[in-house]
């Protein structure tokens, strides 16, 4: 097998673009500092941006918390400094959304949503991960119109609006946060009595609340969105309960009773209430998820932390992490995933296809 | 015990400095990263900069993988922008170095080695790793004096003289290369065949060779250094043998008459081979370590995963990690450390000396 990685795309039937040592699903915070490392180890990487280039980083103003930069970065540039940074040593970065991964075969096929096919000796799942919805009434037709899942793209369509954000972690205060700038009044909804936000969130919201320009409701959900495409969303219908969760206990007949249903008037509403691995690709493969579709990866504190079930395939980022998810995290898995995937390029499939190998391998005294 | 967490101080013997909520051991990559997100948590973090303020990284001249810097950064200049970072969000950074900690009591006490003692309800240890050496004839009397752990620091003084670097990782390829600017001929002693290094860097170390600047002497390894404290190294005794690790077969019968036993001369050594993690401190609380002193931390994929086996003590950076050792997994660690220590802050000791923390309980609506 080993002698075949060279020839590997021309054996194929034809339909094959190209043969590449690695490759890497997504242009996110994981997958760029992925292909930083794995230009520097000579892997040759290639780097598709999936369906949201940059990943979740670019749906962010301002990044505070990612080392190195005292005074914040905007995500969109910290984003295009690590793509830059990547391609100086070598990375290529290409437009294309993964559609599937062929691991009954090495090298592996990589089959995009186009139709393209590439071989790899090694893949990097760095696809990082999508908005949640509800699914309740009236999302589908109005998502996009008054209906969003990233503040910072569609908040300054509503000026002068009450608006609503729905969720209570970081990502829900700080769209809280940023759409005062906007907003009427921006309510927060959330399910349950406790955020589960950073402090320095809760206390930005709070700032807010004490201006009179964010109002909290816990322990609220919503059950449907009212509206037309035409005019966008009109009203929200909400449930609350004073013990949290109401729509769970709308459906318990013991305690349907004591949950306050009503209409509530409203702009446009944002959800902010998590995401979901993007990680279909790889359904077809040996790769393990859990039920929600994370990759289950080796884990613990020796080499091949990244390693998936199959051997060649690594996860790193968001379509891993299922807690802490942050900007640093990501990259340090992005990392670890390049190395990971260099000591395995290096052991299973041999250093034919690394251009500079030879150099080295002359060098001994 | 929750309760005693704000007198925690008043209440030991006279010797109390302070009592912190949150006390971080080290200023490099993991140690700032944990205070940035420390105190984006109203964690009010003490950091105490430790025999190496800013860790390894201030080492290094240029950090060109750190995702973020597309031109590169000095070591340096990274870590005093994201101490920087750290003090905007509320950090306070201390010069000292951490003596002990006692688990035995709530809040735990934290003894310098000035004798200062602090009390603090949850610890990160990110005290890093400093250089190994090899035990070797010569070492003590020369280090410092023609032997050095550091090329960026000492380099200079060895303007003209032939250089012996010792190692085979990413560091040693780094200092051999880098010392090249100031050495007659830098030799490259490793005590095996291959290298572990990134390829890019056994790369720029080709080049240095085909440009004669750099040999490379495989299967080699120093048994004793000669020269005085006055004069500086003058030369070095090698051993070689084709198959490596050449100490270990000189002390075989079978296999030491094949052992290459010679002189070598040179100016300067520089070792280049290796850390041994700085826990000292935990050592007499049930923080739980390898062989080699390395944190034994939860690991796993949930919350956590940085905790030790004391609750309240954390682990991050190059502790915890003796695989990958970057600057962006041991961020990705400290971010973990943080996020872990807020967790169990917020449960098991309260809120109550979280100086916002009331404003954000009482905005229930």
């Amino acid at each position: 097998m080993t002698e075949d990685t060279e020839t590997g795309a021309a054996e194929t039937d034809g339909g094959v673009v190209e043969h590449r040592r690695l490759i890497v699903a997504g242009t996110g915070i994981a997958g760029l500092t992925a292909a930083i490392y794995a230009a520097r180890s000579n892997n040759d990487p290639l780097v598709f941006e999936g369906d949201e280039p940059g990943g979740q980083l670019t749906l962010t103003t301002e990044v505070d918390n990612y080392p190195g930069f005292p005074e914040g970065i905007s995500g969109p540039e910290l984003i295009t400094d690590m793509k830059s940074q990547a391609k100086r040593f070598g990375a290529e970065t290409k437009n294309g959304v993964i559609a599937s991964v062929d691991d009954a075969t090495r090298p592996f096929r990589v089959e995009l949503t186009n139709g393209d096919v590439y071989t790899a000796d090694a893949v990097i799942a760095a696809s990082g991960a999508s908005a949640r919805t509800l699914g309740i009434p009236g999302e589908d037709e109005l998502m996009g119109y008054g209906l969003s899942t990233c503040a910072t793209c569609d908040g300054a369509f509503f000026r002068g609006e009450d608006i609503v954000v729905i969720g209570g972690g970081d990502a829900a205060m700080e769209e809280a946060n940023f759409l005062t700038k906007f907003a009427d009044t921006v309510y927060l909804i959330h399910r349950r009595e406790e955020f589960r936000a950073e402090d320095y969130w809760i206390d930005r919201v709070q700032e807010k609340v004490d201006a009179g320009e964010i109002e909290i409701m816990r322990n609220t959900e919503a059950l449907e969105l009212h509206g037309t495409p035409e005019d966008g969303v009109d009203h929200v219908t909400l449930a609350r309960h004073p013990d949290g969760h109401p729509k769970e206990k709308l459906d318990d007949p013991e305690f349907a009773d004591e949950v306050e249903v009503f209409d509530f008037d409203a702009g446009a509403v944002f959800y902010a209430i998590g995401h979901t691995p993007n990680t279909e690709y790889l359904q077809g493969t040996g790769v393990e998820m859990d039920d929600e579709g994370y990759l289950q990866t080796a884990g613990g504190f020796d080499g091949g932390q990244t390693a998936t079930a199959v051997p060649g395939i690594f996860g790193a980022g968001d379509v891993v992490d299922y807690h802490y998810q942050q900007a640093i995290t990501a990259g340090g898995m992005g990392c670890k995933a390049a190395i990971d995937a260099d000591d395995y390029l290096e052991s299973e499939v041999g250093a034919e296809s690394q251009a500079s190998e030879p150099a080295a391998a002359e060098s001994d005294d």
